[in-house]
């Protein structure tokens, strides 16, 4: 059973682009190490979950992590970390359930990007979050978006981004 | 080796009172298991970490998670589940840090609690968190607080709640 | 965005029946937060995975998790436990890597399923592992498979199973 | 509060060495994070508490992963990697137990040690496991133990250890 891309399409979701506007879309279930005592989702694996989204959102867009790491993406050895997170659990999710991590690109920094996520059971919202991330080289100091990453995630964000090049961390 | 609250007294962590405040202190390791390929602790673990310190903040308060989840600490079984949250990553932990996970109570809801929780490396703040619980019976239903419960985080919270008894959830 | 079986029809990965024999395999993308300090998968992130591997394959075969544990799926309230497990960790493997799990009936007892499960990465094996699980009722006790859940796995195990009905637990 | 050794003297565990032989105890509580739906400690949970245990052991005989990671407690940087494991499963824990993980030396190879771990519960065991972990260099060469580690795992071992320098990687 071959590994390649094409033997798994939708193993890093999609991005659509429709009326409700350009998104990255991922599945999720929900498995034992995800759920806890209370017998619902761990509140921590919304976290877990929207790492994903937002990492394979960016691999769709044609950067993977290991590459930013690599340094092979940028000028120097780097990664997206999350500097800031606002999170609203609205529902509880149960084993077995197959929840979708949405993402969207709300604003693009200088050296970061603010996204918007929300995970969906059935279609009825369960968990909203605004999560900032910053690209930090190894010595900790943030790294300048590249302009391919830039115009990978402003093209996610269709226009809608007016702050590009802003001041923002 | 016996595993009595005597011959591990710090296991739960200290609830100190001093001229900074009421608030329960908790040490955790960074261990493997926290950290990632950045080098660096996950972002997930502090939200980890801190669940460990609000749950031994109830349980040195005379209240542990699995006396609330049988019914014996309330009228029916209940837990309580993280509402919101919002959080900042202020700088990273690495693999083998000692750090303090310390919570406050900040505003006590008729079935809610918000409480304020920074995690500090050597005495610089890492992480800081502000995160609302809300106690749940297994129907899903709010569970208004015990007056024990109530009055243990009253206690915690000595006299800075004046909203106890109010209508928020 | 649909998050019916169609939308994502590969989800629970795929049982596949050919020369080398009846199997379940499941692709699972290495994330961050499957990863440590040491720059490649945490260990215990095996563990993790071969659980969704044995999950999904018994999803296929009709049966999920939650039925069992509701009751719908047996005569009482049961979940697969893990008994015993011997593992062997034989090469890393790291971030944004896309790896396949197999998972195969090894052997049949009366409360319990042997199976032989391992992790490739391009089709080199790095990890294997034999699991021994048992249905567990919420009492404590071991539960005979029902007919459904046997034979489906038998089923999976086409032929090669003659201890069926046996002592072992 | 202080993050010292000073300040929370057990948070490593302890170094035990009586009748039963020479092993390193500690003590790990259940938190929500460590459980499943099922109700009780998720299996991969074991795997990570051992982690604990086989990290503070090194801890108190003088090395610490990080030491290893840097490359300053070894000619190169370097890290201890699970390269076998067999456990047992003897019995669920549940939420807010207590629980005491502990580590024995039971072979040293030239890059390997091989160590009994046992998970208890007020002095019953609920899990065991055989464990061995080979030093291994960033390049993903083993690496021999150094003289330092050695002696302070064979010191652990106190005198069963015959096969000191032999040929087990």
């Amino acid at each position: 059973m071959s590994a390649t891309p094409d033997a798994w399409p939708d193993l890093a979701g999609r991005i659509i682009d429709d009326e409700t506007g350009r998104r990255h879309v991922l599945p999720v279930r929900v498995y034992f190490e995800d759920t806890d005592a209370g017998g619902i989702a761990y509140h921590a694996s919304y976290i877990r979950w929207c790492e994903r989204g937002r990492t394979d959102f960016l691999r769709l867009l044609g950067t993977d992590s290991r590459r930013l790491i690599d340094g092979s993406a940028s000028h120097e050895p780097a990664a997206f970390v999350v500097r800031r997170m606002s999170c609203d659990f609205l529902r509880p999710a149960r084993m077995d359930d197959v929840l979708i991590v949405e993402t969207r690109v709300k604003e693009l920094g200088g050296a970061s990007v603010t996204l918007l996520q929300m995970v969906l059971n059935e279609a009825r919202r369960v968990f909203e979050a605004e999560v900032t991330v910053v690209l930090v080289a190894v010595s900790g100091k943030p790294v300048r978006l590249s302009t391919a990453v830039r115009s990978a995630f402003a093209q996610a964000d269709q226009g809608k981004v007016l702050g590009i090049g802003g001041t923002k961390a």
